[in-house]
């Protein structure tokens, strides 16, 4: 068992004392990332009757008390990956309390562990960086305060006169505008992708996914039956009068639909559908990670869509695991689609609905974007 | 109790349906913020035997459990402020986990809670927003890859000749370089400030104050006694061979030392003495919050600082909370100060060690910066 009685770092840090915290039990490790990439996880909770561990796609495994209070379990060898977890003490989802990787979440933070690899996208490697630019606005469509993240990938100017294409990144539900960056990585992906000439240098813009914000908070009672589709209206709404304006205002981007992509993951990847799709005067590059088709109703959700469609989009890219809930209506949009004598490219990966898949649907997607027409 | 049942979201988002969850008790509630500002906090813990409530700047308090195993304590009415709490369940603190809303910590990640108020600097109000953009790079200097933020003004536009004055903001120990946005709103204040005319628009650039990493990582055995002083030099190197010269390089700055300044909370407090004070060629405005003075040596620490020092000090600022530990070094410092003739504008202010105190030192502080000379 690893632990480590934490210094009185005050002493040490020229004379800078911190206040002295009351008594605390030793300070357990955890994670603790192993070099043959198992991982062992560490929880103190003394009166608990039963600990178990959540990863994200992997199954709940018990943890095990020591004689100390403290619950642990070393997993088998994992993927290099990030992993989000908590700790399912009798019954409640707890965040490791000793671990500062968080991964934001509205409904359900928890945190997170990296196994680190070689060659995965998501790694930070010593290539150029871009930046992360956060932006913070109020919403006349919406009627809130709110912010979007804007990457700008190496090399960008704000001086200079090129000009790059922009694609638009939405995350899932209970996420917050946070996640592409946070969790997703979309930033160290981009990086690599450019560094590696397997992507065009792009801007990314990541809103806030929620038209109707209060589908994501606690209710008392019922919900308004309208309340998914007033989410992805005003969402879309928000998204071409407030958040597109913006970027083309005040970024270095190509405004033509040529140059514009969009994609997200699942509710994402249905705002993605939603919007992209009866928008094809915007966007030639449509991408959706687990995203279920967007709409039960297809014909309604998308009035008009037919193989004209096909002269427009350069790119729709419907991906979805294999192991995720979701491939069953994923199958069946993917099905009317083709009846549409639409052209789309079906993508089934492994994996569930975790960001995992979501992480290399981005490291796939991302390359084919922009490309020259060939023909 | 208020609880309340998630829905299934997924119904309701057009189609998009999550991974069903595990069966999962009632969701709590919490923190609940009332209208008149007493705050209601809320645990799940069936089986602890005792459950504190730690909020910062509050003693601890117990929590009472009902016969769902829920632990419930309403606070007396707060001030207005962004509180950090963490629930002490038998002796471990955790942070809440149905509050989306977290204190990033490398050492002790909390929840948060914003008791809202009025015509205070950090709420987020109806005026021009200003920027947070996230750098990422590789530290020769340190040997790590790591990440600053740099604050632009309302209305800094890049294409654009305007130049600006910047404030380097140092975070306190255990701290990332978020701390100064996630938690002390830094940009909120100044976005207002600038508003209200009562402070020039100005840059600032926020680093991770860590010229030794390993300090705020856990260690098995004894620290190297120079880990301190060791810890404050390379931070410096860091940020005169490194990030001053690239925010100089890549933003609207103004370089000259009436232009530059420097501030820091604690642990970047004492970082910004040592830094500043040695180095009044770059910098004329300096600010220690909690500090407490910077190194017990003081003739040591600043060799050959005297009252020549008071021709290029625009703003010698070093601010103390009346309860905190630290007061008692910080006279002392002030004391040694006055000894040596150099001009210091002492500040005692009610509060301890906590960021409500640093937000409100940020929000005098900051006005007072950069001002013409009026002799």
């Amino acid at each position: 068992m690893k632990r480590f009685t934490p210094l009185v770092f005050a002493a040490m840090c020229a004379g800078v004392m911190a206040q002295v915290p009351p008594p605390q039990p030793p300070r357990v490790i955890s994670p603790e990332v192993h070099a043959d990439r198992t991982v062992t996880f560490r929880f103190r909770d003394p009166n608990a009757k039963e600990v178990m561990l959540s990863r994200e796609g992997g199954q709940r495994v018990a943890m095990q008390k020591d004689d100390q209070g403290v619950w642990s379990v070393t997993t088998d060898t994992l993927e290099p990956d990030m992993y989000g977890y908590s700790f399912v003490a009798d019954g409640v989802g707890l965040m490791d309390p000793v671990n500062p990787l968080i991964k934001p979440n509205l409904l359900n933070p928890q945190s997170m562990v990296h196994v680190p690899g070689a060659g995965l996208t998501w790694e930070v490697t010593d290539v150029p960086h871009g930046r992360v630019h956060h932006h913070f606005y109020h919403s006349g469509v919406v009627g809130d305060d709110r912010d979007f993240y804007v990457y700008t990938p190496p090399g960008y100017d704000p001086a200079a006169k090129q000009t790059y294409p922009v694609l638009y990144l939405l995350h899932g539900f209970s996420d917050d505008a946070s996640g592409w960056t946070a969790v997703g990585r979309a930033n160290i992906i981009l990086d690599n992708l450019i560094a590696q000439h397997k992507a065009q240098p792009m801007l990314i813009v990541m809103t806030l996914g929620y038209g109707a914000p209060e589908i994501v908070r606690p209710a008392a009672g019922p919900r308004s039956p309208d309340l998914g589709r007033r989410n992805m209206e005003k969402y879309r709404d928000a998204l071409f009068d407030e958040v597109i304006p913006q970027v083309e205002r005040e970024y270095h981007v190509i405004k033509d639909r040529q140059s514009r992509a969009i994609a997200g993951l699942s509710m994402g990847g249905a705002e993605t559908l939603f919007t992209g799709l009866n928008a094809l005067d915007r966007f030639a590059w449509i991408g959706a990670f687990s995203a279920g088709g967007g709409g039960a109703d297809y014909d309604k959700t998308y009035p008009g869509l037919d193989s004209s469609a096909n002269s427009k989009l350069r790119l729709l890219w419907i991906a979805c695991g294999a192991d995720d809930r979701l491939i069953e209506p994923n199958r069946k949009f993917i099905a009317w689609l083709k009846s549409k004598e639409i052209q789309v490219t079906p993508i089934e990966t492994p994996g569930a609905h975790t960001w995992m898949v979501w992480r290399r649907n981005l490291s796939e997607f991302a390359p084919l974007l922009f490309r020259k027409k060939t023909s």
